[in-house]
């Protein structure tokens, strides 16, 4: 059982208890991902205190018992009464709320919930396919003579009706000059080429994330071909036990041999699962090694500042070899 | 200028400097929403550093000085250098970048920048009334004859086409018994009544929100009244110098004294602005007091578990007495 794993590896980390404050590491251990503040304290006796908010709901699909969440000094004040030693905390708890929680005892940032979450269950597998399965449908059928607003939106709307209840982040429609920004906001103007497009969808809080470009000129079919070289090197270097920081590597190397080094100005990859971003990345910096059962993008790019922008993505599950969970044709012409 | 009055509140705060990681709180100082990890550094010589990602459209929209992101310890490294004394850190701060960040010095929680939102200038007001526009706008023909996931899809692309980046807030289309859950994802069932729609628009950054319940029977609307008079009893009450917590207690009265004082859970209204939930809260627990400019919403509800729910949301200016910015009719039949 998932509990009684990470009730494990508090104890290995001899730490006392484990406090969960972040919605996804929540909906990890309990199938419900909170609307409002959830306090998950992992001990002997696990409680999950939930707002009113969500009690109804919370007690239809959550596996742990549950009690309302009043305030904080109340949690800090159960606390004291039943914690000794050190209490785990993760890292993305704020400082604001750790000065209202954690003042009687010693905390110790701890990834352990996140460390569990890089290697994905079976289930957990089916709903990422299912996110992919929502992109890819909702992708059909575009009526690609619109505002980058409104191409942006149907894509939106296709992923909204079939279920996913919000994109998997901000979806990205930057075409022409705009296209050589990687994070692009969409504006209210026709689309012209080349089209990146950079979208994903939610299913059963799971995440996608894609990216095509869309292409007509020689220029940009030649850019294309770069990255798309870089694309499959990475993805053929992809097993386990091989670093993370090699896999960026290898990409980062063919772009850079036909000298746009420079121009590829974000890291290789990056994990997926209930987050759009999580363990483990593929860039220079990271120390991770790849695992079997993880799932990660791999997506080199070359933006050419003031022209346009290339860049191609698809999800990756590590198994013996890299297998390929996205679909798309990735040479896409206008 | 903004920058000023706020290096003038942190020598108050006896503060050495400032640092400033929270999009919406970059935003506010710089005119630029980062879309990757950001820090701003406000002392005499503000230092605003962003990620390559980002670098091209942030150098086109800031209004301070930009140099390159490369890591928070090369941060850490140049504070280290040059900062003696007690630093403010945001409230939001993670204490995984805390850790990474703030070894070298004293650090203070401080609310400055929160503090300042809370007042929000003409230019601030118009950007706020733009997302009104939108999101009211794309209320209109909608085809009530769909699931849940549908209606929202309709909404959320109306919005999206006409320039919102994103929903404010996941749109709730609660309908039926399920409009009992007061922040219920959409199903895919077909809308029966009542329809519960909380749903808003960003609009150059600034969001909106708002709820409407659309009723059929004669025992919903009876309910609907009694949300009304709380609403209206509410929103009188609103000018300079009243307590938040008086506003709540003013609505909360008005629904005990028909005896759904239980079925009222949640507070009755929150500030909005460059986030969906910022100061004010007004809220029984809320110590703080609307000044003008405020901008809060006021959304009495009663929630009848396994019956059905009913919820009125609009926004409020705070001027010498309260101003309705929302305009849509309260009363909708079905």
């Amino acid at each position: 059982m998932k509990i009684d794993e990470i009730i494990e590896k508090i104890d290995q980390e001899n730490l006392n208890s484990l406090i969960i404050l972040k919605p996804e590491n929540i909906a990890y251990i309990t199938g419900f991902m909170p609307s409002s503040t959830s306090v998950l304290i992992l001990k002997e006796e696990p409680v999950f205190l939930t707002s009113k908010l969500d009690l109804e709901e919370a007690s239809q699909k959550s596996t742990v018992q549950l009690e309302e969440f009043k305030s904080l000094s109340d949690i800090k004040k159960t606390l004291k009464e039943t914690v000794s030693g050190k209490v785990g905390v993760e890292n993305s708890m704020t400082v604001g709320t750790c000065k209202k929680l954690c003042e009687d005892f010693q905390v110790e940032i701890t990834e352990i919930i996140e460390g569990l979450r890089t290697i994905k269950s079976p289930d957990e597998i089916k709903k990422i396919k299912g996110a992919i399965k929502i992109a890819e449908d909702s992708f059909k059928d575009l009526d690609f003579s619109a505002t980058e607003d409104n191409l942006a939106a149907q894509l939106e709307y296709n992923m909204r009706s079939a279920g996913s209840l919000r994109p998997s982040f901000e979806t990205i429609v930057a075409s022409g000059p705009r296209s050589s920004l990687p994070h692009a906001s969409t504006t209210s103007q026709i689309v012209e080429s080349p089209i990146m497009i950079d979208w994903g969808a939610f299913y059963h809080n799971y995440a996608s994330d894609t990216t095509r470009t869309i292409i007509k000129t020689e220029e940009e079919e030649e850019i294309l071909s770069i990255v798309l070289e870089a694309h499959k090197k990475a993805i053929e270097t992809i097993k386990p036990g091989v670093k993370a920081s090699y896999i960026d590597k290898v990409a980062r190397n063919v772009i850079e041999d036909y000298g746009y080094g420079d121009n590829f100005i974000h890291s290789t990859g990056h994990g997926v699962g209930l987050e759009i971003h999580e363990k483990p990345s593929l860039s220079p910096k990271s120390d991770e090694k790849l695992r079997k059962g993880m799932v990660v993008t791999v997506e080199p790019g070359i933006y050419i500042e003031g022209k346009f922008g290339v860049r191609i993505e698809d999800m990756i599950l590590v198994k013996n070899q890299a297998k390929i969970l996205t679909n798309l044709p990735r040479k896409i012409f206008a």
